[in-house]
């Protein structure tokens, strides 16, 4: 058998990291690794030739990003160039100078054009992943939806055609400064997002037990 | 005296929400709120016609939003309309069907044009705050730019004087279902950001004291 090779995550210049370009990563799994671990995107759109940028809900499918209509991807009637980014702020980076003072992260940057998706098939299985996405397992407990849910709820789709990945990760950058005897604390502060509680919907009896797949107080997600 | 009344969030017709207008706030203190506890912003820009987003680090001081000159920042000259989205992911709305599943949340839209901060006070000043909203303390304790640092770090400005705030808290709307019996468990998931670890630069003695302003394991961000 050949080897499967995956394609570049951009055949473009213009997706070339410029700043920090030890950051870029070039793998296709770590793109969809950032997106898959990301609960929320910011679409960016042109609008009457000004940037607009809306927070939205996504779900990777393959090398398909599908955005949730409501939010800015209501607007979008089908071929208009979008940017997708995710952001995952895993530390901040505390140096000796206020200069070099960083954060860790990983953030892609999809750029491609907007596809209203319209078969029925592939809208009910990108609406399946948006909810798994955000809640998984609640595609399997909570109900499907209704014909008319489904014809209210738009989706768009972007292919992962040309998208970046930057990444930074350690300590930071100045401990050079250290051997200049400056004596200040340096270091980084990993951060991490937790579940702070879970409420149980005031319209259902006290006491109503939460499935196990809803995560509990604690668990990071 | 009279009362000091703030101006409204904004002037103009395009920055009314649409979607769900029941979520849009109107208080100037709100919109800093969401600007001031966000540790990443969003900046859109246009660049050849076609939709840039990159992840930047950000401060708000008075009715002014400040962009740290890395990232897409880097690129803009001066004049260019921009729009710069703060999200916070307060919580995952766990519903009783697909349709119904959201999002807790509270996000900012800030529209503007990027003005490129020359002012060597203003410079100085923003950098300082850059510092402070992303590791407060450290605009003390850490060492200031020099005048090579700073020449090296650009900062881009956007006035608030058009913006909106949308906010969606509570339970998931689809409570009605429970009266049609349907018995499925449906809640929300509150989420926060938490300091997972402090890591002192490998650079510096084992056992180095972390000082008091940074922030603690378990430490809510």
């Amino acid at each position: 058998m050949e080897p499967v090779t995956a394609p570049p995550l951009s055949p473009t210049d213009r997706s070339r990291v410029r700043r920090h370009r030890d950051r870029q990563r070039g793998d296709r799994a770590e793109l969809h690794a950032v997106l898959d671990e990301a609960l929320v995107a910011h679409l960016g759109l042109v609008v009457d030739g000004e940037p607009v940028v809306l927070p939205t809900l996504h779900a990777r499918v393959g090398e398909v990003l599908y955005l949730h209509g409501s939010s800015g991807a209501a607007s979008l009637r089908g071929g208009e160039p979008v940017c997708v980014t995710v952001t995952l702020l895993d530390g901040l980076v505390y140096a000796r100078r206020w200069f070099t003072h960083s954060a860790n992260y990983r953030s892609a940057v999809v750029r491609g054009h907007a596809r209203r998706v319209t078969d029925p098939d592939e809208h009910l299985a990108a609406l399946r992943s948006l909810v798994a996405a955000v809640a998984p397992g609640q595609e399997e407990y909570a109900a499907a939806p209704s014909r008319k849910e489904l014809a209210a709820t738009a989706v768009v789709a972007v292919d992962l055609d040309e998208a970046s990945v930057k990444v930074r990760t350690g300590p930071p950058g100045d401990g050079d400064a250290v051997a200049e005897g400056d004596g200040r604390w340096a270091g980084v502060v990993a951060l991490e997002t937790r579940v702070a509680g879970v409420t149980t919907c005031p319209a259902l009896p006290a006491g109503t037990p939460v499935p196990g797949h809803v995560p509990a107080v604690g668990d990071a997600l």
